[in-house]
């Protein structure tokens, strides 16, 4: 048991933020670093103390292990505790974190290695008994054993080229008569394509659902899951809502995945907060797909339905505190969805929107909270994912949640630029997430650009408004204020119309 | 069963916007009515229709049932929400809705008038065995007959003036050697002031809490409870702090009680949303104080605690709706605090300090709630109660929910006039309240000014622009902008540097 006093937040907006409010209220310091790009950024006047590391991009500060290092020393802080992405999924900082005398607020450099190699990984799960997406574990090149293979995993099947990547060499096979023809091809893509004719065969799941289990582990080899978040709804694998529960879980195969997420956990001697990703098909059978060695961007929909902070959680297990609770204890209460908003375009093929926010207030009321990084004034950086806030709504029930963010996302008054907001709302009002009847080809089946056109025409002078908006900024100039404020106020009323 | 399409609220501010949100969750079109001063008020802008009612004071306007009903005509409003306050426990006014063919969301007119008169209200709920303060309920003027009393109710007893108010003609009689004398003062006493030395004996409770339950009813003779709330923290009977639940309630008392409040309803065969106050000796005696027929302005904390949307379930059961959920259903989770941030200067004896919210800014983040009626640059009317908002706070347990009360506190930024929130946090701060070792006399026992006092010393320019400003103020004119911009920095300062 050591008492943590001071934490540097290695990372920036919302989630830096997120961390140094629950540090405050443990009566923990806070030390925030910063890129030159965020010198005016909220989580640095949040902290009590701030260093610079570095100029923008990440490479150059975020990234700095070295510049961390030294701003953990010349402040004090005993412990770091990495957010998400930059360095919280990186074995090398966790361990130099350690090696400095300091606490790394996540899980030991081994267990972050280890997850972080997905063959390694699946092999560790597999011997705990975690299922795995069938398939054969060894590159196959004889056809007449790969069609034996497919006829046990059962159609339809995948190919994959092993030493393919973005979808190159990949085939899906439907059923027994086309597979040796398939395999073929396979084999001369692959061939040609990487010099090596070697393939993987699995099971290909149709209508594959995104579960991810949330699991705690302390130090003292107890292990629990905090239930599941569903992340379905994704656009290029990137999720955009995610919700808990699961609507499509029994609670008996809520049980079953997790005690698989459990025994994953263990594989690899896991303590602090981590997340095992599952893919689900639409028989309901469960395969594990990774494991993610950090706090996720979606914790709050799982803070929501357990009244729990999953922060403090952290900082408990990294001070070698047990877990306060059993697994038998914990209940999930009502219903929680989480959406992302993004200063990006989804009329625009979702291209990045950077600019000022010239109106920025929040939605308020029971049940809602709001995680930013930013207030009405400020501008998105340019260097940054382009992340503006999380958007999150609980309620009774699954129904009254979504009530409740249509509600608060009509209510989120942004100008200044475009946001994914508008695209959230055409999510929260499609009769397929309402019913729960949908997979993670949700958006490409059923979003078009055209679902977000409004219904009134706009005046010439709004056009012009807009096109010059657009044309100055595909120019890669700054935006003339006028033409953005004009442009910004159209967008609005806009979206507030279609309400 | 007779769905309501448009509420009109008649009311303002921050519940007006809190009830708006919630039939905006259900689908359910709003009207505002206002007066000239609330104008610009977000009420107004949030509704999707509002007619201006009248000039200030509310007399002219949020009191003038005609005009709200010719609004509800004029909109083709179906129900009306009284809010709290105003009109909110009228029974006239409650009369008048039903007669115009319009739907009351709260009790029945009758309800209002039998728990409004405190005699006909006690006699009521006495007759269905809830507990009253022991007493006489007839008028006294015979000391050796009151001795008798006193004797059967065990000291202390409070001997009242039957025609008194306002504590004259009210003693409290320690013990028995001293009664006779005490009640021929009171009588002597109550005979000058009043004209009628008439007296009623009964029991003086000691360290007094005020405990208070949620109760529901519905059209069809179902009532349950939703727990408890303690606001034993008052400034001169003005709740400033309320939490749920009560630190002091074991298991069994909260049963008991709870029993208690659903017959005080049954008493008046009440439906929609009310309130059983009740007074709890330091031996855990629980006496019925009153009952409030509306939703109080403390209702967010049970909102937390049990997850559900009261203002929703306001709307069912006006709709004709079954309470959907039976009492035993109903669990309680973790602990919320509320606190009231009024536009008052502490360190001035709680004088109103209106003016322009110059900086306003909102604490976030996990269990935290802000509901308010105001935005950065608005002003405070000068014709309204200064309740600028209500935070609410919840936690896993009663100690982070005070600690997350403590940050939060911390994270508000408030400029351009002084607020309670300094009170608040001395509150939330005090041993007293943590350990929850205290009562209704919590303020008068342990609050000076001087606990607010800085630490650090004025500048002499500071000084001179608080006194400016206290003097322009004093004199009634309008605040100069300069001397208030620096005074109200100051003081924020001065906030920020005591935590």
């Amino acid at each position: 048991m050591r008492k943590i006093k001071k934490i540097l937040v290695a990372n920036r907006g919302e989630i830096a933020l997120r961390i140094m409010r629950s540090a405050r209220e443990a009566g923990i310091q806070t030390v925030a670093v910063f890129s030159e790009a965020d010198r005016q950024s909220l989580h640095v006047r949040y902290a009590d103390e701030a260093i610079c590391i570095g100029p923008p991009p990440s490479s150059e500060s975020y990234l700095r292990i070295d510049k961390i290092l030294d701003a953990a020393r010349q402040t004090g802080a005993d412990a770091i505790h990495p957010g998400y992405g930059f360095l919280s999924e990186n074995e090398t900082f966790a361990q130099r974190v350690e090696d400095a005398g300091l606490i790394f607020i996540g899980p030991s450099a081994k267990a972050i290695e280890l997850m972080g190699s997905k063959l390694a990984a699946k092999a560790a799960v597999a011997a705990f008994n975690v299922p795995l997406v069938p398939g054969t574990a060894e590159p196959i090149t004889d056809v007449a054993k790969a069609k034996e293979v497919a006829a046990n995993i059962g159609y339809p099947v995948l190919i994959k080229a092993s030493a393919g990547g973005g979808g190159k060499g990949m085939r899906v096979v439907e059923n027994e008569a086309s597979f040796a023809e398939q395999m073929e091809r396979a084999i001369s893509e692959a061939t040609s394509a990487f010099g090596d004719g070697s393939v993987f065969i699995e099971k290909y799941v149709t209508s594959p659902r995104h579960i991810e289990f949330q699991i705690f582990g302390d130090k003292h080899g107890n292990v629990v899951h905090l239930f599941e978040r569903e992340c379905s709804i994704q656009r290029r694998h990137q999720k955009v809502v995610e919700e808990a529960p699961s609507s499509v879980l029994t609670p008996e195969k809520r049980k079953l995945m997790g005690e698989a997420a459990i025994n994953a956990a263990r594989a690899c001697g896991y303590y602090g907060a981590g997340t095992i990703e599952f893919i689900l098909d639409d028989k309901l059978n469960f395969y594990f797909l990774e494991m993610n060695t950090r706090l996720q961007v979606e914790h709050p929909v799982t803070e929501a339905i357990t009244g729990l902070d999953l922060v403090q959680l952290q900082i408990k297990i990294a001070e070698g505190e047990k877990i306060p609770f059993k697994q038998e204890d914990l209940q999930m209460h009502g219903h929680a969805v989480e959406i992302r908003v993004y200063a990006e375009d989804p009329a625009n093929n979702f291209l990045p929107d950077i600019g000022t926010l010239k109106t920025y207030k929040r939605p308020q009321g029971h049940g809602i909270r709001v995680d930013d990084g930013f207030e009405q004034g400020m501008a998105i950086p340019f260097y940054y994912d382009p992340m503006i806030a999380k958007l999150i709504c609980h309620a009774e029930s699954r129904e009254a949640a979504i009530e409740k963010m249509i509600r608060a996302i009509q209510d989120y008054e942004i100008t200044g630029l475009e946001t994914t907001l508008g695209f959230c709302e055409f999510v929260m009002k499609h009769e397929a997430f309402r019913s729960g009847n949908f997979n993670t080809r949700f958006v490409e089946k059923y979003f078009t650009p055209a679902g977000l056109q409004p219904e009134h025409t706009y005046t010439e002078e709004a056009l012009v408004a807009i096109l010059a908006g657009t044309l100055l900024k595909s120019n890669g100039h700054r935006v003339a204020e006028g033409a953005l404020a004009t442009a910004g106020t159209t967008a609005s009323k806009w979206r507030k119309n279609r309400s």
